[in-house]
């Protein structure tokens, strides 16, 4: 029932067609999302921005091109997440200006470059290893219209590299700081600056690691009070979140 | 917005005072429950049966006191877990027929002694230390209006003692199953019956025990396909799904 | 010792052939089961109902479909779990009637299609990712005689998809509820209806899911009191316990 | 050495009275933060905003007062977190307008009441026994000079309670969500909202909880992309990252 | 039903007064334990020996000396574990032989001192801290029967203390070895021996110690071949199942 | 220095070509084990009795069959653990009467087919999918000179099959059981016989099995005082031991 | 068998008196330590320095003091861990020069003053809630012999406050590096330094911290190559390691 | 900026072309690196001795050889950990000398044989299955200039093969303790020597082992006060630490 059936009902009570008793039956039993919820979805759209999102582990390349051509009909932007090359090739013929990133592998189809996020969303990651899911933050927040820059290989035991991109810290509206192992990299950035840090701890590492858990605790431990936690290995969810502050 | 409002605002539209495309905004704006949710409440109640529960830790005597009073104006049960005898004490001025159930800590008010549960509840459990939470579970099925029988002190390594009620056990329609250290009872009284076992792990036991976490994860692993499993020590939560189940 | 020997040593002890003490010895040295373990077997096949499961990983084709072959000859219904196509085409051959289930890799063979189950059961799961689960308890359900139906992909980021659904779990006698990451699916579907929920925890996720062990802690720790929960990927089991409720 | 000495150094430079070489010796020994550090600091001051803190466990109430005393030379609000009615009554004699907030033993001493933040803060929990936490975040937000309000109570087994405060969710500029037990709330929340959702898992809970690791692994798994988390219990960094975002 | 009933029963079988049949209708529904499992039991409490055991925690003093006053009508030994220097005194009064074993907390009373177990049994550990799980395991083996040594406080970092026991060691017949921190006694023992060592980690140490799990995972990795482990601080199984092998 | 040495620097004293205080400074420089440690070997080689043990994983064929020649030259058994059908087939060339056991990769070559374990050895398993590793005790037991015997698929949730072997049970000198999923049995089994248990869990099962650890902590907590407990699929391990009780 | 026996009896070899095989039957039944492991033991008690250490917790204080008293008839310090301040009162009468050490409940009694450490042992820690740690750590080191600074405070959220103190960093020999929470410290001080530290993780935290396995994972996975790690809390051992690699 | 031009700017300032108040302004701009952390990445590449690390996982072999070739401009020698006979191949081209240890898949290129180095570095394995990471810490040390020597399969079940080479470990300044399972043998070494042993956990072992979490915590917990403690497998930290200690 569409807000034309309702608005048809509500005529049809004013027409005295239909009794107040019977519309009110009618109403009670109308879908949830009818009134209240699709205002809901409309938001939801709304926060989406104008970029739609696949996860592409478990889906067959023709099933994801086949998304891709029914969302192409709008003019968001698409990102696929966690494909490969071979994927890549399938969807290129189906959107010519698909662009592939191939450490985190993450397909992006920008259609619209409109820039909506109001400053700069920086990505830090502490060692080589964590870059594929620091490109992972860093696609997602372009495709969702950021200006977004990156600073890789900062680990904390070589200060004097990080120190070298204090202004660039400083110039940032919002940071995604990416790091594995003792994932100490967001305490120390979290004390450099004045902004929102997105702590993406990372599956590198071994043994006492815990394929990440490590870092994610560290994490969550950090003393510096700037500083909020997403799931290892997450990307996706930290640029997500990182467009969602900087268009506040 | 109340179901009487609504269909006043239809009336009002029935009449001609307001707009369809009017009421149409003010329906949009409606506070959810006030359609759909209101009748999930309703349900929600009457899952509740005739028992209301007061869950005591945290809260002050007089507090529970006052909770029980504004409660006893409705004719259901109530049943307060957790509690202690000193609350006891001050429920009894309140409630006079209020009951003490000193092992668990439950107090109970049966106010309704209607039998609503289609057949027996029995809840079955392995060593003395496990009675407390056993009775938890006993108590709250009974204030919900089942007959409930127990059957304790029938560990998996004295068998013989399990199966001097193996009449009593067939006579079941559910069965709670209470069992700190290995947690194993559920599995070999799955294996008798041919009814529901709702597993309680209790924090029963001292060092491989984790605080229960054993018998939780024996639970979770029973090689019987009529077993599920509640938290630890959640005697309360058992009572009430074999309620909820004795209902069907 | 079958029920025949009992009754003909019997019969010879009233003959006095046998004297009452030389029996108790025979008795007394009986294989347990002759007596009253034979009964619970009865009870266990009863409990059966008129399904026979085969767990496939770690059995070759030939050896399925010769338990297939011998389970053939009575009238009971055949469920293979966690198969593949290729064990399907096996069966298959054996079996003319053995359908293929692709997401749970389950195989049916139905021959009574009888429905016992006295309600609807109704599979409802969180992500698409989660559907291999679900279809497996959904399988598993109707194989064992119950009306089954299913409603995937409600997660609850997304309220208003779940609700659309709204009058379809308020019809439900038993809710099976499969989900994985926070696995907070159960919890919400616990607050709207008044039947028994059965969680299933899936291992889907990645870094902090931990494969499965946050939504089965999440599961256990449900703020709803209709909750129970099975291990993690466990359709089989849900399936099978729905079942044993339904028929109550 | 200060900026002072350095003025000084480089006039010495000018006048002749010490050569260029001296100076760039001299100047490569300063203390790290004499140049760059400084402005580290100045801005971590900056971003404090013009509240100072102070973790009362482990200290005494003297000490706390002392601290107190000094702090209230400037104009800064100060925030002391966990504290007690004891500590409370002794900085109330330092501090005339300390209040105390019991639940969580906040005591909040503010005298700069100005609104920096840009929007509202909302801070929403799922259960009574959550409410502490709540409170620390609310007290922290409100201190750092921002307009906070709260929806307690609205677990999300009973999402009508939830529902009911739709408008509110849709109103705040940042949402802090408190949840123990299973921890799904800031997914329900983050489904409904557009803004950024900061997850507090509390040790609310027993058993299975793990003392609010079971709330804190369902929250890192949140289906939800605006949802990032702090530790267990923090509320104050909850409603620290929250004034951030919020001044943005 | 005990065994005179059906000796009875069987006569009047013979008598001709029961028909085979009714006497098989009666013997079918006998309770379990009356054939079979009564000699389970039977074999149990030779297992036991001629000892009962009695658990203190959580009993009050009048219960235990109750229980112990029932149980001193035979002669078996009497075992309570983890008592205290009161229950001591009030056990005292009612049997005069009773001794304390002051750091387990054991009570024993010797009243049948004959020795059964046809070897040494010798109890090893490691720290100071680990005697008085050492002290429950020796108190048990002596209760039920055994001649028992004590080598205490020879930690593998000090081996040559150990070494000095070398022609102890060598002469027992079972070795209980007791350990905390990182249970490493087992190993070096068990390499030295050829006989089995029962191996209890206890709860000493702190931190990564993790409340014995660090000794139980050390003990359980054994590279010595001749090394089974119980539950942490288990003194008494220990005990008891060195009595158990010392009687074979 | 071997003995002959020592006892030539003996003879030197005797002769007087050594003074006593020379002796003595080179007998403490002696290398450890010349001394004690040698008689240690020999006790170890003592018990290792007539077999010698291959760990084949991480040694490539060639690798094997040479350690088999050289151990060949003695009369020990040898027993090859987690090889393969290709590995047996080298060893076969090497040695004509070496058998393959398919399920658990075991290699026995058994040229001293005496039995020195005074009793039976019984080996219990609960699932079809534990048999692997029930196979490994078995032949480790049987290749160490015991006589072995074996109950498979017995698990708890069937007490009946269990039972039927009861008589079994009570002929065993020592039990070796085996379990994976909820590691139940060796409670069952341990409260019915009055002899020492060895209790393996296995890494059989899925989701919260967590690899074995569930069965692990069952075992761990077991309420029989007759079990004791090895490494998850540790075989051998128990193998080992219950040769080595059974020939005290 | 001391010393003077062996020689004795090589003596009484030389003399005739004692047959070369009768002395080599003796030596070989010698206790180990006699000969080999004496002069381990010797290399222990350098290795310990000049220091005698009783950990106080579990030993009553007139047994500390008794063990004072013995300890003092030699010249080595003395230094009681964990003790409090009933104790030190207790031994400060034994011992005039006894010195308590507040925060971290250290006793010590210096005799011999002279420093053997080649170098500046440097106490490093994060926040002032590790200062007990650290303080324990230093007081170890202290009076095994060094020269020793700390540098509290300096947390890696501040890094300004951290490189206030770089000199000193420079010139330390062993750097003790003592931080809970997330343990990011040791990885930005290894960074700095060319020399090697220590890590302490402590307890200090809440919630996911785990009560300093968060901390501990941190320092096993640093990205600094010079980083070594010692249990949770273990001041101690970390003053120990620190001593023995400072006298190299 | 450089060294240099701040030469130049001070030069200005004595020329009176720039004041002292713009200079200070420029300085204070100064990006951090330019003048204190020189000197530490001075301190840095002094630390790391004349040795570069590659580590191999992650990148292609072109890769690797092109670092190689960049490197090989500098005298310094090169080290490639966890490679493998492929990439050794590729490498061999380009540097004629490099050499590959097979088991632990590190290959070494020595321009510089010099021994830096004061004393022995030994590294001790537990089993044979510890030797590839035991190789690991060996050519690491070897690398950094060290003179290093290996005693394997000295596990602490077979005290007699350790203690065959007590000498060696007496000599030795630095000692390398490598073992998985329950991980003891770094608490049996430590007790036998005076200098610091840095411990190895290897994630050796099955079951229980945890991979590596077992011997990771037996060490954390040793009883040894001369033992830290590195990664599981990190047998390049402890190689890297042993070096920093022996050129103290």
């Amino acid at each position: 029932m569409t807000e034309n059936e309702i608005r048809n009902l509500l005529e049809q009570v004013r027409a005295g067609q239909v009794s107040a008793q019977a519309a009110l039956e009618r109403l009670r039993r109308l879908p949830f999302e009818d009134l209240g919820f699709a205002k809901i979805d409309h938001h939801r759209s709304l926060r989406q921005g104008f970029a739609e999102v696949i996860f592409a582990p478990g889906k067959r390349p023709e099933q994801v091109v086949s998304i891709v051509r029914r969302m192409s009909r709008n003019r968001h932007n698409i990102l696929i997440t966690r494909g490969d090359r071979r994927l890549y090739r399938s969807v290129k013929r189906a959107a010519r200006t698909a662009r592939f990133h191939e450490l985190s592998g993450a397909i992006s189809i920008r259609k619209d470059k409109r820039i909506v996020g109001k400053g700069l969303i920086l990505v830090v990651s502490a060692g080589t290893a964590d870059i594929p899911v620091a490109e992972e933050a860093l696609v997602t927040a372009e495709v969702f219209g950021n200006r977004v820059e990156s600073v890789y290989d900062v680990g904390v035991a070589g200060l004097h590299r990080l120190m070298r991109h204090h202004e660039k810290l400083l110039e940032a509206r919002v940071i995604v700081c990416v790091a594995g192992m003792e994932g100490a990299l967001p305490s120390v950035v979290g004390g450099l600056v004045g902004v929102p840090v997105i702590a993406v701890p990372t599956s590198v590492g071994y043994g006492a690691s815990l394929r990440g858990v490590a870092a994610l605790l560290g994490m969550l431990n950090s003393c510096a009070s700037n500083v909020a936690v997403v799931n290892i290995d997450n990307g996706f969810g930290a640029g997500c979140l990182a467009s969602v502050i900087n268009r506040l």
